[in-house]
């Protein structure tokens, strides 16, 4: 099945279960930006990010006897809301290894949401090692974040949704600003996008200090961030590009885009006065990129994905802190 | 023509300009509910309230001669913004009346979409007989908040979107809460649900020491607020139901509740946390009922509409500061 067949396929089974987000205008952005801003606002998406596609997706696909033992994921606190929850509407159990440090609301949530969940120290052990032995001891299927096909294929219908509602808006010259961290969700919008508005065209966004991807893109092989934590936007901080997704980012996205926090908090404020959305700051860095890096963006139009939103009020309030001084 | 072919019609003239908002919901919420919770965030609507349907609506069933001369209306702020922003999209002039102590960020919202801005003292002056005066001394077509059947039509069609997505959602037993200030949502939306789900029972919701509405529903005769200004809930403090609206809540609608404004933050701050949009108080209300007086509700599930988002960051700092309590 081509890559474009397993988003389809992904689509059918996530009808109904998943949530259509709309695509969020307003004047006074499309003012600051210069050209006219759509934003796709994957933080309303069930469990508050693009991750729960992903994770139905994957859960959905399992042959039933095996789904049936369980399901393991290791993440920052997206991922592991979205697989508890698409685990616990699929009637199997999860167990979610999450780092020690994660922001308290996500590691509650995924407890609330019926998930085990597991403590590790980011900067002594390695999640992968933790979550592949507890998936051979208790036979658990693991969950990868972005490199697993049926993840990518399933982040990849926000790039369906994202095709049909550009249409319907008039918007045929623009090109989409998506939140890069592993590069699942840039990378299954950049393979929806190629065959439904090859016109469109993706550019990962990330913050600065954490911009593998943009490096990568730039010199043609993976390259690793020096640090791996950090910092605000922790829903996309990952080490470096996935095995699998690396060459489709390197095949379908123009050169990554970098932003600062400060300019993410703001992004953060803008989307709470002129959309009444909350993001977080990692799930804002493409909206930032948006309305603040204009001079490196063509076209008429440009959409940027919100793809999240679990951020915890006090960093929320530096965001509205941004208000105050503009 | 009916009540209900007027809303239909009117959502003709709204289909591609006004935002089809999603139904959304959280398992958290329907653990703090006991019932199943479903919210229409129309903060996600144009200019960040509902107000944008009536007033599409109004000014776009106007005669084309009589439109050109431009439109007023009086507002505390969001209607202020729906008809601001719906006279530019037709091209035509906009005056609106606004009270002094009206949130800074409505009345600069208003101004920056184009609006003539007339401030009024609310102690000391009417501001129907300044609209009144204005309209005739310039040939603009006033344009009420909520006593005007056009206005009532357009907020109507949110209603008409209710019907069809708690449909797609299974939902057929519920109360569908809505914040209410003149009555044009209310009554708008319990028409469209007469008609097409005729199972889901309107009740109006009000904050303390403003309700208005739910002393008029028990009595059967309007009565008006002690009080015409004052607290955190500015966009649904009317003195009393409207005319027109009130034989409508009358004949449709099941008792008011009414909540605190302490309520009113709490639910402000679990749909930032829960739902990640953005509500002002005064659009938080019926959210606040779902939420903690499901005491005095029937159905096994509760829709409510979130009818705004134009919050100053102070005050919604206030609401944050609540999670922190919790």
């Amino acid at each position: 099945m081509s890559d474009f067949d397993m988003i389809a396929a992904a689509a059918g089974r996530l009808d109904g279960h998943v949530r259509r987000t709309p695509l969020l205008t307003s004047p006074f952005l499309d003012d600051i930006a210069g050209r006219r801003v759509l934003v796709k606002p994957e933080c309303l998406q069930h469990t508050g990010s693009f991750k729960f596609r992903g994770a139905w997706s994957a859960i959905s696909a399992l042959d039933p006897a095996l789904r049936g033992r369980g399901v393991i994921a290791y993440s920052s606190g997206n991922h592991a809301q979205g697989v508890a929850l698409a685990a616990r509407l699929h009637d199997v159990p999860s167990v979610i290894v999450m780092p020690a440090d994660a922001p308290a609301l996500k590691i509650a949530n995924t407890r609330a949401l019926g998930a085990e969940v597991v403590l590790y120290d980011r900067g002594r052990e390695s999640r992968e090692e933790i979550g592949e032995a507890l998936a051979r001891d208790r036979g658990l299927t693991l969950i990868r974040p972005y490199d697993e096909p049926q993840v990518i294929a399933g982040q990849g219908t926000c790039g369906l949704e994202i095709a049909e509602q550009a249409a319907e808006l008039g918007v045929t010259d623009a090109q989409v600003l998506v939140c890069c961290g592993g590069g699942g969700l840039t990378s299954g919008v950049a393979l929806a996008l190629e065959r439904t508005a090859p016109a469109l065209r993706v550019r990962p966004v990330e913050p600065q200090g954490f911009d593998d991807v943009t490096r990568s893109l730039a010199s043609g092989r993976i390259e690793r961030n020096a640090a791996e934590s950090g910092g605000l936007c922790d829903a996309i901080l990952t080490p470096a590009p996935g095995q699998l997704t690396f060459p489709i980012l390197s095949r379908l996205c123009g050169p990554g885009l970098v932003v600062t926090e400060d300019e993410a908090l703001r992004a953060m404020a803008l989307a709470f006065l002129r959309l009444k959305i909350v993001i977080e700051p990692g799930g804002a860095v493409a909206l930032a990129a948006a309305l603040f890096h204009g001079d490196k963006l063509d076209g008429e139009a440009v959409i940027a994905v919100a793809s999240g939103g679990n951020v915890d009020p006090a960093v929320f309030r530096m965001a509205l802190d941004r208000l105050d001084a503009a």
